[in-house]
């Protein structure tokens, strides 16, 4: 009698209550929840008919839409595992990704097909190539074309909820990508979580601007989909073209990462129109600045929610959740408590922040710890890499790499990267902490702090510098102004200027470049 | 990774973050999460002290007092099954059940301790008695004396969420209570459908109408604890107490049968008092009338959702859900939908409305059929009755009984339960409808119809009538009022004038004995 936890239960709920509503919009492109399944069911009956079986893996390269959406349907509905490749990526990377997934279809956006074509010949084991729209093309299958060619009566697979659902690559800021193998349970659990602490019904109508191949959306591909709201896609984050769909679509709520509430609380007067208040707003990735949240909230009228967690784990650990002794703080007080990592959600497990030792760190909000995390929404371990699996995951819990307080009331707080928390004469120092510190000064456009070998302290804290275009400092002034303003020996012990950081595909600083290459980073 | 579905992990979660926060009310008493939860563990410690292992029964019979809440953690957590006994039932019931279950321990409550004396010699399996509270009495182990004496210290339980959790006897309207097997997977599934649908947060307060032994009060024992809400314990259902504690302790919400509710919307002006608006109301076990829901919602500013379920389904199926265009609805148009019995929640499964042969009947108002449902709510089966467990739930499916329609939306609505429709020259009646449209008749009290066999019709409906004191009608009178308002075939053959109905324990009219016994029934 026991059914499946599987995300496409929900798909097979929504369309029988709520096939005649409006489900995905696409620029001009309309579809009801019927209109969009159909096309689903479609696209599965071609993939069984390109010999797609069940656990065979399909990669999409793709940004947000409609296309993209239904193979989170189409795909596992079939019995086969999505692979959704982050398209900001490097055609060598979309290579390893594809190579290592053994992924033996490819569906790519009009943008990646010259890529691919020109990596074609690295791509031995891919049977298929699929061109998601665009005029015909040599060596490329139409989706559309296909889906018309088709029948809705694929053969449903047998699904269990160990199967695997998706593989997610994760980014690497330290090595290569790796395969993330998350079940239909993790992200089942992770939908349902998601819908207890932020609610989504039938009316709303959510913007597309978090890209869905990151950590799948955050479950929202079927998340919307299960409280029968609609999709409406959005295929490049533009602050104009968000606040047009917001105000023209009626968009209640929308999911982004810090930097893009930077770019529209920041957006021109032009830009913006009116604003259309009564947005509900998520974010995760990094904590958002306090001036970012007072301006969406107080200018805006919107709602933000921070939750946290990794591609790892399905991806919600914690969630900022609102108490009722919040509604009496100020906005600047109730930014800060906004800005913290939160506790974890109902269903996503038991969350703790732990020593060295694998004690937990006393909740005082100055005790630095990792987090780790065990329950359902956690991977089932990095495909075909057993040992990285290991270290993750080999003592019963994920390690998440993140290191955070606990702050008296029990709310979790990230301050660093395990990796990146320097410890000098026996003291930690967070090296976002320093870094944020540093960015107060007037000259100072981007920093990163890291720690370098230290005869008498083990290590020491050093700052990577770029300056602003018409900014001016010395490495004396710098050192003084950290001084002034946190513990002594949190200040940085030398201060290297660079014309610009080493950042992944995703924006993520790399540290251990600037760790590793510190004598060969080209001094300004 | 992977940690088990249980409502446990509710208790671990909100212990840790709203320890200090206030968890139950019960009369004067008030613990905080972190002492109710201190107590549930020196219970739990207690029983293990008892030599209650993993997998025993511990049976209770109590009202809604924080002993029979803490039963709900104490009970699970050390690896025993919990046996939630309605206590309105006769002390021959206690012992069939008690026995039935082979429970090893009984907790009752003051109110039943003389009832249990009195069987004590027909439970040869019971090896501890407790007395929940009240003063020290022979043969009785005090509940609150053993907690004192206990350390916190009881062995955990390791749990699989396939592991019983709780075994619930119906109460049975045609043969002996069945012991419905729930396990934590079931319960966990439940409590989290309904967190999605009818959100609870801290600082919600909830008042205890249902009874806790009902379906595991509908899993609310760990749905309020799961959203870090408190409980107000409730015995007894006196309106004006429910109207006091509504005032005095800020309920926010509450779960009641519509008898209960029909009883606080017709409470007399003084037992109400001044009636403290926003409550959200969750009703089951059968439609309210649209009266009781005007009252409910116009006058007192509450507001009403219907949900549907059975003990066997852990228990909810269905949910009332509302929808963006039932806002422009008139509020007697509302009500009519209110009254709806709704569609499956997001967790609960599949449910369709289906035909004899198993397929389901048009969305048109007007086919029956019979409620089936699969998912990860239905429970383990009946404990001990492999043939129960393979009439009802046989073919993959858990047959509810419970005739109903679609409507053109989805919307299911009860009609009869599938054993009282009568079948007359191949057309189905509803008993239900018949029933409804001689209550509107101003002599008639109570009313039930039952098929009798008919030569030529197969079957035909037949009336049994209580009139009201001050009330007279004779039986063409009544025949020719529902001629005049229902489609001739429906209106009853015969009426039987009684003067009352039979009805079992929880107060269901028993069908089988006036089908069987109907030459027999007293004629007033």
């Amino acid at each position: 009698m026991e059914v499946p936890l599987t995300p496409l239960e929900f798909a097979r709920r929504t369309r029988r209550l709520h096939g005649h509503r409006e489900g995905v919009v696409d620029g001009a492109l309309r579809l009801s929840y019927e209109q969009f399944f159909d096309r689903c069911d479609r696209w599965s009956a071609a993939l069984q008919g390109l010999g797609v079986s069940r656990g065979d893996r399909v990669a999409t390269i793709a940004p947000n839409t409609h296309a993209q959406l239904e193979s989170f349907y189409a795909v596992p509905q079939a019995g086969a595992v999505l692979v959704p490749i982050n398209y900001r990526l490097t055609p060598d990377d979309f290579v390893y990704i594809i190579n290592h997934s053994g992924s033996t279809v490819v569906c790519a956006h009009s943008d990646y097909l010259d890529a691919l074509d020109g990596v074609r010949d690295q791509l031995p084991g891919v049977k298929h190539f699929v061109a998601f729209e665009g005029a015909p093309r040599e060596g490329w299958l139409g989706y559309d074309e296909a889906i018309s060619a088709a029948t809705p009566d694929y053969e449903p697979a047998e699904i269990s909820e160990r199967d695997l659902l998706t593989i997610n690559y994760t980014s690497g800021t330290t090595a290569r990508p790796k395969g993330v193998m998350i079940t239909h349970r993790n992200a089942y659990m992770n939908t349902v979580g998601t819908l207890v602490h932020l609610p989504i019904g039938v009316g709303e109508r959510y913007l597309w601007t978090l890209p869905m191949f990151h950590a799948n959306g955050w479950t929202y591909p079927w998340t919307v989909t299960a409280g029968g709201g609609v999709h409406v896609c959005l295929p490049k984050v533009e602050p104009s073209e968000v606040f047009r769909l917001i105000r023209e679509e009626k968009v209640s709520s929308l999911c982004a990462a810090p930097t893009v509430l930077v770019s529209l609380a920041n957006a021109s007067p032009e830009a913006r129109g009116e604003v259309r208040p009564g947005v509900r707003v998520v974010t995760a990735g990094a904590a958002p600045a306090a001036a970012t949240i007072e301006r969406l909230e107080g200018e805006f009228g919107w709602e933000v929610t921070q939750v946290y967690g990794l591609t790892e784990t399905a991806p919600f650990i914690t969630i900022c959740a609102p108490l009722p002794e919040h509604a009496d703080l100020a906005p600047a007080d109730l930014a800060v408590i906004k800005a913290r990592t939160g506790v974890e959600l109902i269903t996503s497990g038991e969350l703790r922040v732990v020593d060295e030792k694998g004690n937990e760190v006393p909740a005082d909000g100055q005790a630095l710890g990792e987090i780790v995390v065990r329950g359902n929404v956690v991977m089932d371990g990095y495909f075909e890499d057993p040992e990285a699996t290991e270290r993750a995951m080999g003592d019963g819990w994920f390690h998440s790499g993140d290191a955070a307080v606990v702050h008296p009331d029990g709310y979790a707080e990230i301050r660093d990267r395990i990796k990146d928390v320097i410890i000098s004469g026996g003291e930690n120092i967070s090296s976002i902490e320093v870094e944020g510190t540093l960015l107060r000064h007037p000259a100072v456009a981007e920093a990163a702090i890291v720690g370098l070998p230290h005869e008498k302290w083990g290590e020491s804290p050093h700052a990577f510098v770029v300056l602003r275009e018409d900014g001016e400092a010395s490495e004396a002034e710098l050192i003084a102004f950290t001084r002034d303003r946190l513990a002594h020996f949190k200040a940085p012990h030398g201060v290297t200027f660079v014309t610009e950081l080493p950042k992944t595909a995703t924006g993520k600083i790399q540290k251990f470049v600037l760790r590793s290459g510190a004598p060969n980073v080209a001094r300004q």
